[in-house]
């Protein structure tokens, strides 16, 4: 244990702090409140653990009483209860978007919600993770920060030391989105794009936490990631708030590690226990890009080990072959009667320009495929047409503009003059 | 007057409009609340006037008791005050930053704060425009919108028609920035090109709109624009209001048409008379792109009269050779006693960056522009050091990557091991 992760065991946490101790989702083994994300037991993945009292204890007025960001729910995360200890963009309270006309292009007769998180400062939901990470890692004595990224969350990870003057290393896959490039590099981050996939760049980062040169570096992704990932907790208290506190019947979410949408439903459970929210049967369902499909593969075929794959496809944010939380995904999707679908590059363009066409909301790709799949699942017969579903857009379609470039652009040109526009039919 | 417009002298608003008449700003002739947007005395251009007995009445209670968005100041907008008959995306109360490291990087000693409207649906200030003119245009009874656009403009009349199901037609220079154009074309308008500067497409729409084919079609900034316009009040309430209501002392913002400035002023001056806020003495400054600097240049002379210039440079979303409100945002700051600067294009690229490295924003062509000439007047003395300032980035930087994408990217380029890391002096 080095002297940062000794002087750690020691800090604790503030007394307002619901968090008590770090948990092995495998074999239950517990360690206190520091920077370890795998048991030294058995190597599974810890999770944040808490005081079940503290929770239960938690009000719908006490969170109403919030600030209109994901703070609002600090009673139920593990760092941040003090604003002044809070390093962050301030994302959340993104809108939550009634979406009568995509739900009529589907054959929904419920009630369809877009979860939009495009409106998020950096214009994806990686700004609640990282904002939790980076919490942790000043309570934790680190002084800079490093992830590896798809794109998104190394975009949020620059834009967050930019913005409180830390130094961020983000690892990337050489060939990611242009955008999605520029996005990070204009922070001015160390950013280092690496000759592979990103299961290549995640290994990579495993093996660099551990050296010297990078002691003081908290890993966002890595050796803070039990707190990182409660930060998509808050997707879910979210949608719950915004519904008049109450839990939709069926909410699709895409999957990539598979985090988001187990913190989701562990959200939707922490209301309930809490009393915040009424229990009701809710339905749990994934989306992947048929270029990763793990966990819809595993799946499909009924099996509990999720087997990693070399991605491809367009879908570049979701391109995680060897998905951390593939295990807990399928748990969470057959306990709650949900199942998981896939859809190929074509289906996701076309999700991207649905989901603009009938809401206004310009997804990215991953957007695409939880759209695309939606729609299929309800053509399947697996989503209920008559029951209320909330759909998440994770992120920005200006980020993945090549998807849908080519197949988009000026309906009409024109000369500035009468006869050019009438010419052209604009008159009729 | 077509039927239409005759239709509309009799249809009224609700009785919690606080909008009374339309009044030209020249001769201060009077019209009803109908779709023209010109004097027929004078051609002067017409603003909506209030009862100033409802906007006195207007309290912070009321505003603080509204939704997280620019309806919240229903009370002082001509319309949107029935929820039922809001046609909007709900933009607003975007994020005001304290930007503490930006302060210091420029020399400045008082508080700093980057309004951002970034955060927007569309990622641009004009949401709150065209919400206003939209929902106008459906009091009025129009069911298609159109307008002419450098960009962002067209960006938002698009999402707002897809959500709502209107048809638009939305005219654009031809020459606009390849993401610009692709964040109007995937909600599928019809987007028309024109070949010419903003000032010539806008002078066709201007054509346009009196044509029978367009009878049923809304302008935004054309016929109704008095209702959109009103719409960029809303930016200096939410100032004052995340400031704990009270003025800033001063204020720099990007000049395209000039309307933002003056309407910022405008709210200013709303919230004292209404007495939600205390009066103060505050600086208006503006800010131009020395390849469009037509106010710019009129201040710098001390001439009342905006010739109009032929636009060029990178900052097109401010790139409006005839500059509609020129003349009173001349009044505005020479009132107020701000100045007005003009930046060239690597200072405007210099400004994105410097935003970027000390907020965390990225901000557009515009932003840089604004960021460039509050550096440029605080160090020639024009800006008080020592007094609080809020700057205004209105657009997004994925919007105008062109901008800096030759100028960033990855500092590191490695393969995926240690050895690699090494090689590339990560580990020291």
């Amino acid at each position: 244990m080095t002297s940062l992760l000794a002087a750690q065991t020691n800090a604790g946490h503030g007394a307002s702090s619901p968090a008590r101790v770090l948990r092995c989702r495998n074999c239950g083994a517990e360690y206190p409140l520091i920077a370890v994300h795998a048991c030294a037991e058995c190597f599974g993945p810890l999770e944040v653990g808490y005081d079940a009292d503290a929770l239960a204890a938690v009000t719908r007025a006490q969170i109403e009483s919030g600030p209109n960001n994901i703070w609002r729910y600090a009673p139920l995360l593990p760092v941040g209860q003090n604003p002044d200890d809070r390093v962050s963009l301030n994302p959340g309270l993104t809108p939550l978007v009634r979406a009568d006309r995509l739900a009529e292009a589907i054959g929904l007769n419920a009630p369809l919600w877009v979860k939009d998180d495009s409106a998020n400062p950096t214009h994806s939901f990686k700004d609640r993770v990282v904002s939790l990470a980076l919490t942790a890692a000043k309570g934790l004595g680190y002084n800079s920060v490093a992830c590896a990224s798809t794109g998104n969350l190394a975009n949020s990870v620059a834009a967050h030391a930019a913005r409180v003057g830390w130094q961020a290393t983000v690892f990337i896959p050489s060939d990611l989105e242009p955008s999605k490039i520029l996005a990070s590099a204009v922070y001015n981050p160390r950013l280092v794009a690496v000759d592979g996939s990103y299961d290549d760049v995640n290994r990579l980062t495993s093996e660099l936490q551990e050296d010297d040169a990078f002691e003081s570096t908290a890993f966002v992704n890595q050796n803070v990631r039990p707190y990182y990932a409660e930060g998509s907790k808050t997707l879910g208290y979210e949608v719950a708030e915004q519904l008049g506190w109450r839990l939709p019947a069926q909410v699709v979410v895409p999957i990539a590690s598979g985090s988001l949408l187990t913190k989701v439903d562990k959200a939707f459970g922490e209301l309930v226990k809490a009393g915040i929210v009424d229990e009701r049967a809710y339905r749990v369902f994934g989306a992947q890009s048929l270029g990763c499909s793990p966990v819809y593969t595993a799946f499909a075929e009924g099996q509990d080990v999720v087997r990693p794959v070399k991605p491809t496809g367009i879908a570049k944010s979701l391109n995680i072959g060897n998905p951390a939380d593939g295990p807990y995904v399928l748990d969470a999707v057959r306990r709650t009667g949900g199942a998981i679908a896939a859809v190929d590059d074509d289906e996701i363009r076309a999700g991207i320009r649905l989901l603009a066409e009938t809401t206004g909301i310009f997804g990215e790709t991953a957007g695409g495929v939880t759209i695309a799949v939606l729609k299929k699942l309800v053509a399947e017969g697996a989503i209920d047409r008559d029951a209320e579903t909330v759909v998440f857009n994770t992120g920005e379609g200006l980020k993945t503009a090549d998807a849908v470039e080519s197949q988009v652009g000026p309906t009409h040109r024109i000369e500035p003059s009468l006869r050019s526009a009438r010419e052209a039919g604009l008159l009729g």
